[in-house]
């Protein structure tokens, strides 16, 4: 059970349920999940946080497809629950395949563990892997 | 400065130069970075985590780009500095321009945000992102 | 299920049953949280943390409550599930109001994002940040 | 060294030092600090962030200084180098003193302390932590 | 649940049921936990882990109840409930006692708060810790 | 360099000076490490710490040189340098041979990666784990 009452789709206050009208026609989806409605129960967080999301998540140098994978990267390594599902889920929804996922979890898991070999042993950072800025 | 001496490529025991060899070569490269020289220091843990690396970041269902990136979106969650360093370095080689590394920043750091909103509020998984199985 | 038998107020062994009476004496309550039952299962490991949280949580340069806060920032970090809902709950009995626990929050949420921007960019720290040491 | 060329006030595209100007005046200081600088090697990201910490970190029902403090918690949890310099150097500017920054860390030491009980011993929630939401 | 579904002992494709098969034997054990399940649906993936697992877990310079014990340090920091609890399980049948668990969470709480002790005061490395590698 | 001015032995206040003598008397050592000098600065704190230290890793159901083992386990996962450094030194004065280190950095990196797989599979904990308490 979440710490705060969820606003539920089209019983919001006018602000919030312009964030959730925004959310579906951005998505051509019908529903709007947990995340967005324990937000809403701080209007100005949830229109923040969504704007942030639709920005940083849109088609870019980097596919959406991509970009979903590498939440799930991060999501993986700090543990969170909630966010692994969602963004599962999503990378799904834009074609990742069960054979990609489990290469993503490979990739995820085996540089969570050079992380530490790199750590622990000090390794110094080779001259040749600094960016030449001029 | 390494917690270990490191091992230098042509100056290596047989069993780490025929590691040494096989990254020159998979790499098509003429230098042996520090990650490896470091490791070498262990034999046995330089032929498994190549063997590792080597599996895991071929070309799959993932392409090697991407898994370059996977792997630096892990690594800045978990600031590995010598990673961070070595991974974007590998990935520029593959192609990563200027704005993807700034998207994937951008979304390495909102999925650090948006994993501790998830978290705090304790959002309850929606049953919509819970595999169906059977 | 807890990893091991929780110990009960009221039917403790004596040393544990003193920092039972004393954890109750303090905060002006009535009852033991799971919290201080587990860690009964070893009396050293008890006394220590409860004498290391008596003088720690105090009122001193910071108000109490300020402390609550920065304990549930922390756990919220790390996504301690236990420790955010025993902070958050204390926090509330010392007056965090909703719109407070919100911009905890989003402080935290925001702080992990931009750690991992300074991280990944490997920011060098300014010259005027360094404190003056004499 | 940073990974990418920082932006120079006073010699910043149009976009980057409108940005850079709003940061001087809303902190009524003549610089900017490397952050912003990094940051600007990708405008969008510039504007998106600062006008996420300008709308976070600005008075509301937590003040300021304690919103400093929470941004060091969470920033000495992460162990971001710069984060904990430049968010110390603010603290200090709005009036944290030396034994208020070695409560504030005590308090982050024993919350990561704890953390690890809480999570080693797998302790179940209690009940009266549940916030009750009707 | 699983975010996949797992591969039953038995019911196994030869290449994963090989492995399962290895597994009893190694381990002198009659079944075969959730964790190999899960990986066998991705059968590069389980052969690759229980190489690596049983090859780095195996008696050497240090004796495999310490490995256990380091595994469940790790496992607590990063709060992995599955391994927490698979790797207890592993120690308690290689002779780990309640005292030994509890001593062990006992340094495990302490170690992530003077962690973060180290790094939030920017303690520098004195020279006698650097290793003299000549 | 640290975030406050370190306290030199010798030319303490009387109260920290009884911890550095504490501290050098317990380990049969004749100096004090950056790390004592730094808590210095608030001698609640080094009091407290020390005290904490002292009796954590004092030799009982674990033996020291498996204490710093762990100790540089967590250090490891969590990347504290100041700790990996002087946690190594601390375990090779006790004992700790080249090789060990070694296998102790090989579970380490190890568990982090297997604690991702079973964090981001979602693989629940198989029944015969969980302890039976009564």
């Amino acid at each position: 059970m979440a710490m705060v009452k969820m606003v539920e789709d089209g019983a919001a206050p006018k602000e919030v349920q312009a964030v959730f009208d925004d959310i579906k026609a951005t998505r051509k989806s019908d529903w709007i999940n947990n995340f967005w409605k324990v937000l809403a129960s701080s209007p100005a967080t949830l229109q923040r946080i969504w704007s942030n999301v639709k920005q940083v998540m849109a088609p870019g140098a980097i596919d959406p497809l991509t970009k979903e994978m590498l939440y799930i990267a991060v999501s993986v390594t700090n543990n969170c629950e909630y966010c692994i599902h969602s963004h599962t889920a999503a990378a799904k929804a834009k074609g990742m395949t069960d054979e990609m996922f489990a290469e993503l979890l490979a990739v995820v898991g085996l540089a969570n563990e050079t992380n530490r070999l790199a750590n622990g042993y000090r390794i110094p950072v080779d001259e040749q892997f600094i960016p030449k800025l001029d």
